[in-house]
């Protein structure tokens, strides 16, 4: 064993640099790439699938892998172009943040500290606290709440709703299983996805997330939602939680907040807001009225990655009652104990508030984004956006072959290309030719969805790169694609 | 709305640099910064934890945000010498892995993507698939296998699981509920926290994990788990899956795997593996015999972030059968739905695997880290540090005031400093203590466990960067600390 009894620093598996001036040049010489590629964000097309070239040289042999870094490197370089388009002022589709250059910055930092944020006492666990401070103070919750970065909305839902599940049928429940089939819970038609996944994953079944009807501006109706829970309640169900949703997928509305936490406290039900990107108006002067009643909830599930404009992914829970919240995680074993000094002190860990026990610093990028930018300037770009949508919205209404299909509440815009003479379902294939021929070409990224059964162009601006010049070169390509979309489908 | 209609690119709100050289230079100083730190990796204490100083900076007035490049990235480097303590080769707690300088490389082209990883076709999608093949090749997976990049093994153990119940129970309790509490897991009792905490989310209950004796080489015993298998039948439980170790957290010890994957194969059970870190010890020529039987699990679950070395976070699961993983997850909505051409191409998405919509580009690193390193050098590095242990325990053998309490196996080691005349208490206060010193000290990063129900020191050597000498180094501190140590606690 006397062989590998090293003095120096150095074996021969090492995954150091051999060169550390080396190592520098390479990593500065990736930045230049890096920086080149956000600075040609708006010259770009919006979007450019990988090469067959380039997906064939992925497949490259695992045993031959090893092949060191200026390979991985040129390899690495070949993807830039090939990214999904939310970095380009024209990209529309589905709700994507742009992402800033400046978290480059934090996410060198974060990648030579190469923290795990599940628990113990170092610098990422105060930067979250802090981050928590700060989500607590915008959406006026109490300091009694407790919050957690994570990967998005869908993983701070079934945090939330495990939290919420939990107190309502009560902890034992961990342990027991949920044998309690009738709690329900009621969201409305328009809800995203990911809260009948949620009520999947923690046991309660899809089925028990009641869907309510909406109002003709895609809200839920809350004369509805009382008759269900009445219903409910005679048929021997228990109502126990209600999903508002801040900004919906398809339409962008919001539900009437303040009017379901009334409800909320009136019937003891826990009250969600489904934030995704929506809650992020809280720091606009315009939005912020329209969320009254968020301040109030029971848990809140939000991005940073969508409509506040920090790259992916970051999203976040906050919980009104953070012993719940640790009631419904915290599990510590032996080898966990919380301690007063040394490594591991720093009690609460995060692992005590979500599935996950590793996890990376995310926080920092999050938090360095909020002191760099801070509140005003993000919240001045949602406006922003808004103003653009209010913009795409009024040239629609005008428009001789172009119909709007919804209300333009935050940050969304349905409308439809429509002829003479084609049939609802000719007018849906056309719809989506179009959008897919604008994608195809570069020219911008919308997406589309069904509104009242119909397919509809779909243009979401969450997006601080994105110009009125920009919505004026969508409208302008669709009048000219429209005709060569037609044509291909022989209509 | 005339006064928005910009011509130009810039708006008063936009999140780019105002000024491209200048932004080109802030990264580069962060770059240099980074790069000076890692190269200290060795230089450093092992853990500094964050002065009150520095915890009072950090609480900035939200209003008061929004100060800028230069103020945020002062805030940022002033962070940077406050990590966990896993770049240090004297790093010993928990399993951590060390992390690389290389990933600076990939995280920096990954933030300039900002890629949403969660569908759609573009370059993420497709590194991630190779990278999935490259897994399955490692793991001698068949091709109709299907694997996803997580945060880490535990919400790789969630998704297993979850599909190992809907497989279990049926696809309609996705809809229904999980109304079948007859469903029962097994597990060693000395399997991590993470299996029991995914049965209570899945909704089963962490009770519905039985826990199986261990033998004295705390492996899971074969013959109590059948035992308890068969009186849980005749109880009218569903035995349904079984969970091996490979790797366990508190000795590294590696459940009898092909044993367990028999009586899987014979009782028609689901075979997961919880292969957080040792699972790694495929790619060494040491381990890989130890875990034969691993290719036959239904699923498993594992990291890269440990004993891989990529950064923080990092895990990875592996399902045998895709169209049960798929089927336990996907739920397209209309605007999601699948076509051939344009964006929302290239499908299945990840979406349809895991609870996650929206997810970070974090294929990126783990498919670079591949790619330069090569399993060979990275295998080879898991062999040196089983050696490191293997000295370690020997060193431990010889030595009059330590005493070994676990067989090792794979990178652990867990011993106990006695003295005569010290009650097993006292020596439990006293070995706490010690690894407590050592840490404040900054001179080594050890972490407790319990073993047989008394407190023991425990190494883990996951860490690229340790040299047999931070053995060496580790014992004397503790010969020179423990006199301290007992003095401080009036033994
Ligand atoms: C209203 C709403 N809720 C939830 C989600 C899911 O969020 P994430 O993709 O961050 O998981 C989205 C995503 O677009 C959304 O728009
Ligand atoms: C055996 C075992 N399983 C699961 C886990 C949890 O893994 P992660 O922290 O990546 O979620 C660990 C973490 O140390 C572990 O050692």
């Amino acid at each position: 064993m006397q062989d590998y009894h090293d003095a120096t620093h150095r074996s021969p598996v090492t995954l150091d640099p051999e060169n550390w001036d080396e190592f520098r040049d390479r990593a500065h010489a990736m930045v230049d790439k890096a920086v080149d590629k956000m600075m040609a964000a708006q010259e770009e097309r919006v979007w450019s699938p990988l090469p067959e070239r380039l997906k064939t040289a992925l497949q490259h042999d695992l045993a031959n892998a090893g092949s060191g870094a200026s390979v991985t490197d040129e390899a690495i370089e070949s993807l830039l172009p090939h990214g999904v388009g939310n970095t380009h002022p024209r990209f529309f589709g589905w709700v994507h943040g742009a992402g800033t250059p400046a978290n480059l910055v934090a996410d060198i930092a974060a990648a030579s500290m190469n923290a795990n944020a599940g628990g113990r006492d170092h610098a990422a666990i105060h930067v979250e606290r802090q981050l928590s401070n700060w989500v607590r103070e915008i959406f006026r919750f109490p300091q009694s709440s407790s919050g957690l970065v994570v990967s998005g909305t869908s993983m701070a839902t079934l945090i939330a709703l495990k939290t919420a599940r939990d107190a309502g049928l009560g902890f034992e429940n961990r342990v027991r299983g949920v044998d309690e089939r009738k709690l329900v819970g009621y969201t409305s038609a328009e809800a995203h996805a990911c809260n009948a996944r949620a009520f999947d994953i923690i046991g309660l079944g899809s089925g028990a997330l009641r869907r309510v009807p909406c109002d003709a501006d895609f809200r839920m109706d809350i004369a509805a939602l009382k008759s269900m829970i009445e219903s409910d309640r005679s048929e021997g169900f228990e109502p126990s939680i209600v999903i508002g949703t801040a900004g919906t997928v398809n339409t962008g509305a919001i539900d009437p907040l303040a009017d379901l936490a009334d409800l909320c406290t009136q019937q003891d039900l826990w009250f969600h807001v489904d934030g995704a990107f929506g809650a992020a108006g809280i720091l606009s002067e315009r939005l912020a009225p329209r969320l009254a009643g968020i301040e109030r909830a029971d848990s809140l599930a939000f991005d940073f990655h969508k409509w506040l404009q920090v790259n992916y992914d970051a999203g976040f829970v906050l919980i009104r009652n953070a012993d719940l919240h640790r009631q419904a995680f915290s599990d510590r074993p032996d080898y966990l104990s919380g301690v007063e000094r040394g490594l591991a002190a720093a009690n609460p860990w995060p692992v005590e508030f979500g599935p996950e026990l590793s996890r990376g610093f995310r926080a920092l990028k999050v938090w360095a984004h909020l002191m760099e930018f801070g509140k005003e300037r993000l919240g001045a770009l949602i406006t922003y956006n808004c103003e653009q949508v209010d913009y795409l919205a009024n040239r629609i209404d005008q428009h001789v072959s172009l119909e709007r299909l919804a209300p333009t509440e935050t940050s969304i815009c349905c409308f439809r290309y429509r002829r003479d003479g084609l049939s609802d379902d000719d007018l849906d294939s056309l719809n989506q030719e179009i959008v897919i021929r604008l994608q195809e070409e570069g020219i911008a990224a919308p997406s589309w969805t069904m509104i009242k059964g119909r397919l509809v162009i779909r243009v979401n601006i969450t997006n601080h790169r994105t110009r009125f010049s920009d919505i004026d070169r969508l409208l302008d390509a669709i009048e000219e694609i429209a005709p060569e979309a037609a044509a291909a489908l022989d209509m």
